[in-house]
Order: structure tokens, then sequence, then C-alpha cells
């Protein structure tokens, strides 16, 4: 049976200093790969092994794969780094701290930018700190300047049905680790929630998510695979 | 100019055990991890940063591979992981400790199966605690039972040529990851050495070779990169 499994990395820097972090790079903290490690011991002792791997450009989430193959015993198998499953985009906010925000422009128009489904944040200004444009890892790549959940949405799912469910439909385990709004724009695809829902759903950091397709390439329930 | 680096993984667990390890899967140890770790940061000090890597299917290259890119920044370059740059197949000597060899074959005997360009050691018995073949990591690959230098030549150089010289010949800085005889393979070819100087071309580990290669993708002088 066709298996998926979607971790989203673990506890990364601005995760902690509660920053908009988007497709900034920044690394896990020592929780953030604990979380990793247990991520894939949890494979392991369920004995969900995955036999092929896809992540993003984002070094949070290329290690939280590499520490999870590591520890279930996998690291030997291919994986693909995408720019289709970095994190949502998230414009001029990049960088800010969440309560400077709130207290700048509101507490709502903060939540309205995180959680609306179509309304992306202002963009990003072309000389900002933040600015990816120059960052080789994106050469040849049309970075936005911002991204709603619903951009986010649009280059993720393509990059889904042309690269990875092929390969599931060619009967391989696939192991995704990916960033909140890009487990969403899956999660929100294959379980088919509303779009007025999906913005309020949780993914917990190094949970892995676990769904199985049947013959005709429908997915099932989605289940954690902590209670499979 | 296109260019090559190569590295061979830190210390293992069982370079450190003196044991005879080939296609073994042993990790690194601590000093293994900081070496790797040296070698990514001798790769950003020495601005030679690799756009494109290749490792074999063993955790020590794998993690060596991750450490150095993780240290210069490069973590999220395309990365193919081969069985073809795999160890030399030490057959039956897999597993043995070097000193226990040595008294019970005789000094000249291993040094023979050690350093011979052509005579592999005894074949790998089938029951054998490290016996491979039913390894899902070699699934549909004929796991040798022994290998030579030469041998295990004969399956780097095929590789290197389909897989690994057309992406330098493209204009990538390719990385390899690998092992004491692959990279032997490599450098013999590379530096046209003769087969009874091989065996004694010691490849440190660690320690970031450089080949540069003219326009008609002819290799120049073989360096250390900490000497560049």
């Amino acid at each position: 049976m066709p298996t998926l499994i979607l971790v989203r990395h673990g506890q990364s820097e601005w995760n902690l200093a509660n920053r908009f972090t988007g497709w900034w790079d920044v690394d896990l903290t020592d929780k953030g790969v604990d979380e990793a490690r247990a991520a894939g011991r949890l494979l392991a002792e369920k004995d969900v092994q995955p036999t092929l791997a896809f992540t993003s450009l984002q070094t949070r989430a290329i290690r939280t794969l590499h520490l999870a193959l590591e520890e279930c015993g996998r690291l030997w198998i291919p994986e693909t780094k995408d720019w289709h499953l970095n994190e949502r985009h998230y414009g001029g906010l990049t960088g800010l701290n969440k309560d400077e925000m709130r207290e700048k422009h509101g507490e709502e128009q903060v939540h309205v930018w995180r959680r609306s489904f179509d309304t992306p944040p202002p963009e990003m200004d072309a000389g900002s700190d933040y600015d990816l444009a120059a960052d080789p890892r994106y050469a040849g790549i049309d970075v936005p300047r911002t991204e709603s959940l619903k951009l986010t949405i649009e280059r993720v799912l393509p990059y889904w049905e042309s690269a990875i469910l092929p390969q599931l439909a060619a009967g391989e385990t696939v192991l995704i680790s990916a960033h909140g709004n890009s487990l969403r724009a899956l999660v929100k695809h294959l379980s088919n929630i509303a779009d007025d829902e999906i913005t309020g759903l949780e993914i917990p950091t190094g949970q892995p998510i676990v769904y199985e397709f049947d013959e005709n390439m429908k997915p099932g329930e989605r289940r954690y695979l902590k209670d499979a």
C-alpha cells in the first residue's frame, strides 16, 4: 500500500524567538534536533520505513530529514530537495518579532496575515536584509515577494502532482520533511479541508502524519503515526 | 573552470577499532564528525563551494557529506547516493580485527590482501554476519562477495564517466564524499597513477582534494585544498 509520511521540521531558532521566518534560512534549536530524532525513532518503532524522501531547500527541513533518517537507519534512501516545498514566504513580515508586529499593526491585522487563506502580507522591500533574490540557492527561481496560503498551495500542488505522487503510485514509501504551510497545502488537498478551516489547522513539529493510499491512489484517513 | 572536490569520510568506529570494514555500515566517531565539519569549513574559507554532491550508500560517507555541507552553508545542493561509490568490499576479511588477521594469516598475506592491485581477499561466506545480500539498501544490486582494488575501479569508473563527469562538464562544482578505495580509483584515473603505485597511496580522511579541469575536461594537478 503506497504510504506517505509528512513531517514538519522541529523547532527552529526563529520559532523560539517568535519571529516570522518564511523563506529565511534559520537552523534548528537543540529541541528541534531532538524532535527530528524522535520522529525518526518513531518511524523505526512503527516500522514505517521510507524508501524515498523529499524536502525543501531550507536547512531546518533538510536537517530534520537527515536526523530522522539517521535514527531509522535510512540515511541511504534517495532524497530530492526542491523550493516548491519551502515554507510560505511571509513577505515584509519576514524577520519581525510577532509581538512587535502586534503592537505595530494590531493583533487582528497580524492574525489576518498569518491565517487568512488568500490575503498575502505586504511585499518584501527590494533592499530588505531578508531579500533572497541573490541567494545562489534560488538561482533561476523567481523568488516570491510575498505569499498567501493560497499562493503557497498553488506552487506546492503542481510539484506534488508531477514529482511526488508518481513515486507513491510506483509503490514508494515517501517521506516529506517540510514546513507548516507547505504541509498545510498537502493536508488540505489530501483531506479535502475547506479554505476557511485549513488556516486554523496546526501541524505539530516533528510529529509524523501518515496517509495510506488505495489502489486508485485515493488517500485514506490522516493519522498521527504515534497513534497507529 | 569545472572543479572536482574529493573528500574521504572522517574516522569511523571501525577505523578506530582497526577492523576491516568495506561495505559494512559503521558510523563516524566523534573525531570523524570533527574531521567532516573541518572539511566543510575549509571549503567555505577557500571559497570552493560545491554546487552538486555525490556519495555512497554508506552512513559514514553520507554523514561526512552532510556535516561538510552544513558547515559551508550548502546543505541545499542536490545530492546523489550511489553504491558505485561504496568502499571496496573486503570479502571474508570484513569485521576482522587487523591484528588478529596478521596473527592468523601472517603480516605478509594481510598486506597482499589490503594492498594488492588485483588479488581479492577470500570471498565472504554466505552465512556471514556481515552478509548484505538481504539489506534493503542493496535491493536489486548484485552485492560483491569480495573485491580487489582493480574490481573496485571497474565499478567506480563507469559511474564516474556516466554520472559525474557530464555534470562537471556542464560547469558544476562537484563534491564527492566517499571512501579510501573508491577515491583511490578516481585519483588513479585522474592523476594517471600506475597499478603498483596506487595501492600505496594514502587518501587522508576529511582532507579535501581538488582537481580543476580545462576546457577539454583534462584534469589539472591534484592538490590538497588546504594548500591552495
